[in-house]
């Protein structure tokens, strides 16, 4: 590590914690305080009995993983959790009252009205500085409102429809594991047995292992997508179609997406709003049938839009249709939590 | 091979020909032929010098592979061709004029008024007996119409919404070929130099690899499901949107799909439509969350319907939503082929 890379120290540099800090988000949050330069004055990394004692890199130093302990917060000023939401209903209060502001990337408190859920690009306005739970949304739903913000913000959005193409990342470490592993047996002509899923994933789509609502039929990934979208956008009813399909990829997700407006909007309009928006890249050449594909949205930080067109199922000239790909790992996760982080010293400095 | 799956032998059993026979929907008509127990007298593959002199196996026999020329078809009663537009531009009408049946898996005639377009589930009852060229769908046209033909039946359908999720097979052997080894190599760490498409489809997603309209952003694929879905339902200002995607899978498409009615449909009335329809197997269990999967859909011959459910996102709960696995080389081509040819049959019987 030289002068070049590392951040100058700075007084105020925070105390961090990363709660789950060895799991696939964990990783990916260490990759986004670097790649970001987020002021770091103390790495705590924390995690489960079974994995204390290793050390994980940062920024060229070894830092220990500790075991997440009650006593874990003294001194914290950012917390970050992915550690699932039954570790953060028990420890994120605990981080808060020793003083830190918790950014929580599991699903325990999305829906609490006094948690902010937050997309800082949508609706990083209704953060303040004061230390409290802040929910980081799931990966569908913050990939999503990054590209809509500049829509919403400019035109009234009455409609969405979409259908996903999600990656194995979702499932976390062991389900990327499961998919190489099973691929590669395939190939190889040789047997299987999955551990996470009931079935193979080797060249295989399938839709969404959360459990389904028996009633409705939607399973909770798409009603999650529902919600929280919803939630950010702030428009508590807006009609919302979602199925969830995950596909044989590792870290990007896909989303085919129509937007009904309350008129109609020109796509040039559209890819101008787009491309003068933060934290998005519009990949739309029709001539070189270039657009946006995982394999150029892994390890990227900005959300990949394209495909961008009239939707031809809407007779009113109302609904435009595109396709969007982020890292599920970086927008859909880690790179989320560090922007809410960083848009909270904003506020504390302000 | 024994007396058990040889059908008898019948003074009528026709002379069929395959055009293309060494490709990948060359192979999967052969199979199809044999799977169904299609009546063949004698059997005449041809494909391009390049193939001829190679010998393919049919119900047990060696059958040589023949250089396709302008005299292939004399005595020939039933003609698939699965080479290409071109070849079926040249050689399709030739075929007639020796007094043969063209089944024709090539996009050269779809759209050609006095060419019937036929899914035998969804409009079987256009075919007559007279020795003419018959169109066989784009394969998404052929999945998707068999899962509405029962329910296009019973209801009025006024909108389709889909995003699709097709595999290599659709781009033929190579491309099958490529997606295999760029996969090798990718979970090797190996280069690969792909060799069709213009990037890699290891662990990839892509918008469909056909060409783009430069004006309206739909690619070709695209409007082909268009406007061959409207002319197979009989529905010709029928208003679609889709958004066709190429994932990592090897031979069933997978559709994602709203249904517009006039008027609200419920859930179960769909699945006992769907269930006692030919051609469809429901399979949508809730509690164990089992629905359509390629792995599952992959050498059947039906279409795998299920994720059947109200569409959210109408709030006028006219609009309900399902998920569609077909495979693409059987009913998406060469089985639905061997269908026609078996209406064709019927009707000369009767």
């Amino acid at each position: 590590m030289n002068a070049h890379n590392r951040p100058a120290p700075e007084s105020d540099a925070p105390v961090v914690a990363i709660v789950g800090a060895t799991g696939a988000v964990g990783l990916a949050l260490i990759h986004s305080l670097e790649q970001r330069n987020f002021p770091v004055g103390e790495l705590r990394l924390l995690a489960s009995a079974r994995s204390a004692g290793r050390s994980m890199s940062f920024r060229g130093n070894k830092v220990p993983v500790q075991e997440l302990t009650e006593d874990s917060f003294a001194g914290v000023n950012i917390a970050f959790f992915s550690a699932g939401a039954s570790i953060s209903r028990k420890f994120a209060p605990l981080a808060v009252d020793a003083g830190a502001q918790v950014i929580d990337n599991s699903s325990a408190f999305r829906m609490q009205d006094d948690v902010p859920l937050i997309v800082p690009e949508a609706n990083g306005k209704e953060l303040d500085a004061a230390p409290r739970i802040i929910a980081n949304p799931n990966c569908i739903a913050a990939i999503l409102t990054t590209a809509l913000a500049p829509l919403h913000e400019r035109w009234s959005i009455t409609r969405l429809s979409m259908s996903t193409y999600q990656a194995a990342s979702g499932g976390g470490a062991e389900m990327m594991e499961e998919l190489r592993e099973g691929t590669r047996a395939h190939l190889n002509g040789e047997e299987f047995e999955p551990k996470i899923l009931p079935h193979s994933y080797a060249f295989n789509i399938f839709s969404h292992n959360s459990d389904v609502d028996p009633e409705t039929g939607y399973n909770g990934e798409e009603l999650k997508v529902i919600a929280e979208t919803r939630r950010i956008l702030g428009q508590p009813v807006l009609p919302i179609s979602v199925t969830c399909i995950r596909v044989p990829i590792l870290r990007a997700h896909g989303i085919s997406l129509s937007i009904r407006f309350d008129e109609h909007v020109n796509t040039a309009s559209i890819r101008n709003a787009l491309n003068s928006a933060p934290g998005i890249r519009v990949v739309d050449d029709r001539e070189a049938n270039h657009f946006p594909m995982p394999s150029e949205a892994s390890g990227e930080q900005d959300v990949l839009v394209g495909r961008i067109r009239d939707d031809l199922g809407d007779p009113s000239g109302r609904t435009s249709t595109m396709f969007i790909v982020g890292d599920q790992l970086l927008k859909g996760a880690a790179q989320n939590a560090v922007q809410i982080a960083e848009a909270l010293r904003a506020k504390a400095a302000a």
